[in-house]
């Protein structure tokens, strides 16, 4: 793995590095835990759909998730907290055996949440000493799993903010997760195109950082010339499309989205409530009048797919997306902070990375020499190759430097809970 | 309505009338809460199939229905706790508005457990007002009020245990709902018949007590001779059934429970564990060996009809039942307490009420000449009238005080997760 | 059985009772095969839901029914036609083995119209042999299980009927079964109210002609004064009940039936058409003007009792139906013919027999002392008796002498496609 | 339309290009309706699966394309044959209005065969004149229309082969569409690879002959070097995949195909009957012992991934079946009739073309440029872009001369129904 090799390679002292890796996985663990603070016991153990997980089981089975790739093989005389927790809290991997219907996951009353926070201390603890102890031979491999433990966690802490705003919403009276003060709105910017011409480029992990398997590896395609839109589509010009018949218009629609918008009698985002003209929608602090201004969200592949062909654009390309992104700077998007402004704002709408993950046309695919590793761990990504798109960007939930132009985020075309929104791209003339 | 002549008639103070009141007010409360008492906040929102309702909703139920039936009609002043709680607590009352989904009870994360027990408080402190300050002229009335949602919150009670166990049941490592000590066994005594020589006879609710409105009007019926088991169903004698290969003997089923077994591969009671020889259980005390003597309990009416067909004899009418129970007294009962033993047990075994409901197979339909009373109330009972069985008797977990000889309790044939099983039947020659 | 008796001591020749037989059986699978004349191979193929019976699968299966049950176990040397057809054309006979699913009976698409027919004048040359052939000893008990093979038959006849009228219902353009020319319209009668005083009365077939098990045995119960209506609810009637809001009227509706009323957002019955004061209905002679002087049709159990509830009366029990048919005669109905007019008119209003199947409030259960018959004979009553209702009286789709007033007919509640209509009971003082 | 130029350039005189067409047509509607020559009217109207459309469906639906995109727009006073039938034989067209349930089509029992056949009386009439009459200026766009009508009826008769298959096949006696004699086996040849260099490559339709849209439009991409199997995987290679366990090794299988495996309890191909060492399969030709030496038919993808995945190989990409497909002929295909052997057979194995569809891992998005035409036939291709997975090469069950190397056919992941195998690839060391 790449980032073995970067840390052998990085000259630091082992003292350096352990004391890098304790530090950082204390500040993951903790900012779960800070996650969670504002919800009781009954909105931590909620499952308000099948794609919803409680909080509660996010924050088991990322601690299972430890035990299990690091502290079981790794750490000598590591006593398991309670061997049933493999059963419980197991997302998927089927080389692990048996588990928890996924769908029932919010039937699990007990363990209970501060049962739950037991295990996520007995797991801390072992980790410390399994940071402080490793042999200094295995320290860089110790690195690697780290770094993929902490990216996990990561993504299980963008699906904590994502799945309890679900929970939170279809509360009747429209309770919140947090209060907070949005930032103030920009002037709008004036949005463009920008041309790229294509040609015979690399993509995927570079092998400089951590990535995901997926990402790898590295390898060439041709691209055709194109343009892409400097901004995320508006609140405002998505209102546009409804008021302009987009729902009601069926050659806009692939054909399984205008069967669900038919079958569901859908009319406008997820969380948008409402009518034309007086939009609100539901965000993680409370349901509020819409911003314009600020890229919209929830949208499924299909709306967003209606929503290009509505422009006579299209959607991007996963590779024109990543050509893109390869000069701007993940770090650049708005900071997001658990006890800041959990929403996309009109601040976001200019930067690639920050506020929406971006719907592209690309079906999520191996690319060209993947192969998934073996044992368990290759369940991570591979096995879901198949009727998922390709989203790049990252979004207002997503963890402080969790994201890089390589990055393939997916989810199936019907997916509306995460937060999702998207950014035209067209054809140059070649 | 009867109980309230009955008290108009009594010629008790009406200082003592309200002190009575006011005492059996209160006692039902705290054993509400006491019930919930063993339950953190996961147990106590959880919902795990579409009949069972979280404890939370119970407890606030419960108060809503004084509230709307007895404070807002009838106490001047009275304050709603939260006008939006009638849309989340309403049951079933059509005439009273639009509701929360049944099946999304479990979804109501807000308002909290802290919450519905300060909505308990408000609606306690009002009703002590109610009681000590209506008019003395109202007092009949109230009392009668009182009395039915003393009722209907004891119905709860035992929804509350019913239900509260099925969530544990599906938590996969044998939670319980709290530690007793069973009963001691008693020696297996002789069951045997006892016969009736039928004729014409009166039936239903005689109007000296209280009286849900399904159980009259008083009426004649003609029943021809017959006998009735002196005992329930035991454990034992259901296990030798299933030995026999009940489960897998079409001939012995009605069509639609042939269906279910098939459909659903079933083989053994809701709560079984293990398998021949070995038989376990789930109980509110944790998965136990089972105690053959006692009752065989949580049969659907399927399980009950084939059973009975199985021995040669068959279910009984309401009727027979209720006219085998007049002599009975339902106080003899063994008391249920919500820190005692709540499972049926052999102590249970021969008498009519106390042990287990028991399945009739008398549909549930009007008695000649009822008619629902006018308004929201008149909802209760009637509109049920269709696709479900009478069962009579009380259970393990029935509130005490709560049954007589005209009680009709109902369920769908396919009820599982209530505490039923069977007392047999068999006709005489005339 | 009854029958049986009744032949053996009739006193007529066994040939003539052999040349009654032969001469009823041939009449019987005569009209059978004229019903299916009118339709196609593809409309004799369709199962358009799941409770609809393709005509081939009704024209081969009650010809099974007589290789099952009468050549098999009593005409020496009999071939069975195809030993595969017990696996295609069995019904619901668990004691007989495996079957197609009811569901995808109009997947059978082979054998074909022909080669049903075949098979039907297979079974018609052995019959006809067995009732020549037959010992003279036997000749009783043979005639009794031909009259049940006739009753059976003559049953699927009004199935073929029911059944074809959805198939071509939902055909978009309205086709028709026959053209036929309706009978002229009676001047409207006076509806009134038949009083009967109840008291202690004997139902139930009293085994003087044929009759299913299910009407027996013959048995006492007491009955309260009653009003029963001299006609049933008519066309016009429903329509009142309609406009009057019948359909948005929680408080009128059973709880199932109101869920399903939502559900399915009905508002009128199965195959009414258009709006009001413009209502037509689809019949077996294409759609047509409803004609509001004759009984409603097609109710379900539902709308059947929410109508009852909205004029305050009710629906009548099945034994006070019975009592008030005593005197009336069967074959006083409009006479039903294959190429008549297929549908209830004014003319049927009046007599309780012939125009539409009338529900009661009864559910359909076992009369005291009923036992099914042992054998898969005795599955043909006994273990449907479960969540339906008894309907009495005969349509204008029932054979003609095949009903009689302690003739049980029973669907479920929610069943609509059988031509079902009511009417109104009411209690009298007593 | 590259069509129009070529006819417009071909110098054949207007006659010829007339003499041709009617040719083609004639030719065409004829195969059709020899198509359902062995099958009967129930046949011809069942529908046993939603993918499933009747015989008698398609017979209509593909005049009905005539009529509504050739004969209504260009023929001068065509009168339609019944405005009806545009509700009822439109399949997917939104724009061109409401229409029948796909899942209904099988509850259309009139129209009747005899009916559809008046139908395409009348359209191959009014055929006959347009190319006829068509004026000089017109006759290279009318030319190009038929290729569009001859390309969609074609596809439509592979369809018809592959619908009644599942018919015959659900009848429980093993029906046969018809009797034929199966080639000689040949015998087995050595399978390898053949191996591609990759490099920047032109793919797509060249507009020289017709190309549905969806083949174009050309575009460069570029390939890493690769290799491709010369043969299909067989039946043989495939009964060892079950008989190591395929169906039960979690980790061989995409997360949505195991899930399928599960819920479905599948062990074998669609029609695969038996058990392994004994393996029969279901074809056209009636229920037989299997070829282990012909092309394995009837995967989905998901099984067609997971024995790619068993092997350590992959399913080629698109683009590289295309690029080893340019030198190969299509009619070197052995030839399907009608009444031929209608099932893959060891002399196909070799071929690109002609044994079984084979599943690509590209999933079905639109060619760099594509922009689906607009008006109704814009909807023939572009609005199923989501979900898909391309196939590639044609079956035993596709028309002579309609599949070239640049076609695209395209089907769900779950897809069993259609002649589908597989065809191995690998990567080449670059």
């Amino acid at each position: 793995m790449a980032v073995e090799a970067a840390f052998a390679a990085s000259g630091v002292s082992d003292a350096a590095t352990r004391r890098t890796l304790a530090g950082r996985y204390l500040a993951l663990r903790s900012r779960s835990t800070a996650l969670a603070a504002p919800l009781s016991g009954e909105d931590m153990g909620a499952q308000t759909m099948e794609d919803v997980s409680p909080t509660k089981w996010h924050l088991a089975h990322t601690s299972w998730f430890w035990e299990t790739f690091l502290l079981e093989p790794h750490l000598a005389g590591y006593e398991v907290f309670d061997p049933r927790f493999g059963f419980l809290f197991n997302s998927y991997y089927e080389a692990l055996g048996e588990r928890q219907p996924r769908a029932a996951r919010g039937h699990i009353t007990r363990p209970g949440v501060e049962h739950v926070r037991a295990y996520r201390a007995h797991v801390d603890a072992a980790m410390e000493r399994l940071i402080e102890r490793c042999e200094e031979g295995d320290l860089a491999r110790l690195a690697a799993l780290v770094e993929t433990g902490i990216a996990h966690e990561e993504q299980h802490q963008e699906l904590i903010l994502t799945d309890i705003k679900h929970v939170l919403s279809v509360n009747p009276f429209g309770e919140r997760y947090l209060d907070a003060a949005p930032p103030s709105a920009r002037p709008g910017e004036t949005a463009g195109w920008v041309e790229f011409a294509g040609g015979l480029e690399t993509f995927g992990a570079d092998g400089a950082g951590f990535a995901f398997d997926n990402e790898g590896p590295g390898h060439q395609a041709w691209l055709a010339s194109f343009a892409l839109a400097s901004h995320c589509v508006t609140n405002g010009e998505y209102a546009q499309f409804i008021a302009d018949g987009g729902y009601r218009n069926a050659s806009l629609w692939l054909s399984d989205g205008w069967a669900r918008v038919q079958a569901q009698a859908r009319s406008m985002p997820l969380y948008w409530r409402g009518a034309p003209g007086e939009w609100r929608e539901f965000t993680l602090h409370g349901e509020r009048e819409i911003d314009m201004a600020a890229p919209v969200s929830h949208l499924d592949y299909f709306e967003a797919s209606a929503f290009a062909e509505w422009t006579g654009y299209r959607l991007p390309e996963e590779r024109e997306w990543e050509l893109a992104a390869r000069s701007a700077d993940p770090a650049s998007a708005r900071a997001m902070s658990p006890d800041g402004w959990l929403h996309p704002c009109s601040a976001d709408q200019g930067n690639l990375f920050g506020g929406v993950w971006q719907w592209t046309r690309s079906a999520y695919a191996p690319y060209p020499g993947y192969r998934a590793q073996s044992g368990a761990i290759g369940e991570y990504n591979g096995k879901f190759m198949c009727g998922q798109f390709v989203l790049k960007g990252g979004s207002a939930l997503t963890a402080p430097g969790h994201v890089r132009a390589s990055y393939r985020n997916f989810f199936p075309p019907d997916a509306q809970w995460q937060m999702t929104g998207l950014r035209l791209a067209r054809d140059l003339p070649s």
